[in-house]
């Protein structure tokens, strides 16, 4: 049966996260809901990661399969159109090899996190940001954020409801930078642990005030204890952006 | 008595407007509301601009005068405080001349418009950009809008309820760049028309789609017939950003 892949961007406030719930409003479940509007029958929508409440996508990733076969341009189309008024958008559909497998095929990950660094609240970037108002020092962050970068027991950064095997992850890449009272912070990795990303912001937030030293970070890396976690950044800074997969 | 100037950021959204109005949420409401809660005393904000319903401001610039003297910190906290829930926030205050008027004293007001030239509904952007499905041709539009450059009579941009004296205005710049699928319109002067600036974007819409030449928007502008003008972009894409003064 013919199967397609989807760029999926949204808004992740009115969400308790992308995967479907029993009792609350989910990502997956408004896709799932406008593919029976569009197609008649129950369709999965299988996401390449498992955004959390509030958490946004400019990039995620989601295959379906379905038993007719459509144009691609006719699904993002007529999905846009069933999708309203969710803030949730297809931005690309292709047909794909009906292996494709949106999770596990993904060989990279990329997440956003944005910090506005200010004393006033937000208005435009209000759930889009987290507003820190103790001045940030971005390149100590950087330069601390380096340490996390590699193969290590994530297990500090990892939610205790963290179902993944192992705490063993490779960071390939984590930068700081600020743009005006913007600090924005860019992760890649093959996959990450369950709040990982907001748990290495939270910590580094530490090193940007001064709190921490970026010694402190490693050795709280480097206890793999999840009471040695600086803090838990809020979902609203964070975006996925963009899931790679093998150009095959 | 005291005098000071506000920098001003608001998401325009749940907002009829900048100006105060008999029977619907106006900025300059939630501020002076915000004051006399802090104050304790009526105070009137007068902005250097008028911005429309829907319209967003990231450079808003406001004087008030209080009658008792407060440190320009204390004001922008306390207000802050006092504006929630209210999307807008006092980026910055300082004390000025008691001569010093917001309106009068401007030398120049910056605008930015934001489009969004893709097929699928916005999500994250929703409300703060105008989704133009057909694709524009921003370099087209960047040529032509140099034709609307310098000083003329812009009836044909002005809307039939402006009361300014004069359609005459000088445009100090206009410029329309494209990011990825975002087209980004900047545009200077010491002032506008009413909904000018959003009369200048719909009519440069349709020289990026093809509809009109650049010379057609020329003798739009020529004819100073407001039945030329193209079309009123929507007020989700414009945010006043930046008001300058003299440095004196």
């Amino acid at each position: 049966m013919p199967r397609y892949k989807l760029l999926i961007e949204y808004d992740g406030r009115p969400f308790s996260g992308w995967q479907r719930q029993a009792n609350a409003p989910s990502v997956q479940q408004a896709l799932e809901d406008a593919f029976l509007r569009f197609c008649g029958e129950p369709v999965v929508v299988n996401g390449a990661g498992r955004t959390d409440a509030g958490v946004h996508a400019r990039g995620q990733v989601a295959h379906v399969t379905l038993t007719k076969g459509r144009r691609p341009f006719q699904i993002s189309e007529a999905m846009n159109a069933h999708l309203r008024p969710h803030p949730v958008a297809i931005l690309q559909a292709e047909e794909v090899a009906d292996t494709f497998e949106a999770r596990f095929d993904a060989i990279k990950r990329h997440y956003v996190y944005r910090i506005i660094n200010r004393r006033a609240p937000l208005t435009l970037e209000r759930g889009q940001a987290w507003q820190v108002k103790k001045r940030l020092d971005a390149q100590a962050m950087h330069e601390a954020a380096q340490r996390l970068v590699g193969r290590h027991d994530f297990s500090t950064f990892r939610d205790s409801q963290c179902q993944a095997n192992s705490p063993l992850r490779t960071l390939d890449h984590m930068s700081v930078t600020r743009i005006g009272d913007e600090i924005r912070i860019e992760v890649s990795a093959l996959s990450f642990l369950h709040r990982q990303v907001r748990s290495m912001v939270g910590s580094l937030e530490h090193v940007g005030s001064g709190k921490w030293s970026a010694q402190q970070l490693a050795d709280a890396l480097a206890a793999k204890d999840r009471a040695r976690c600086g803090m838990v950044a809020p979902p609203d800074g964070l975006c996925l952006t963009q899931v790679d997969y093998p150009t095959s």
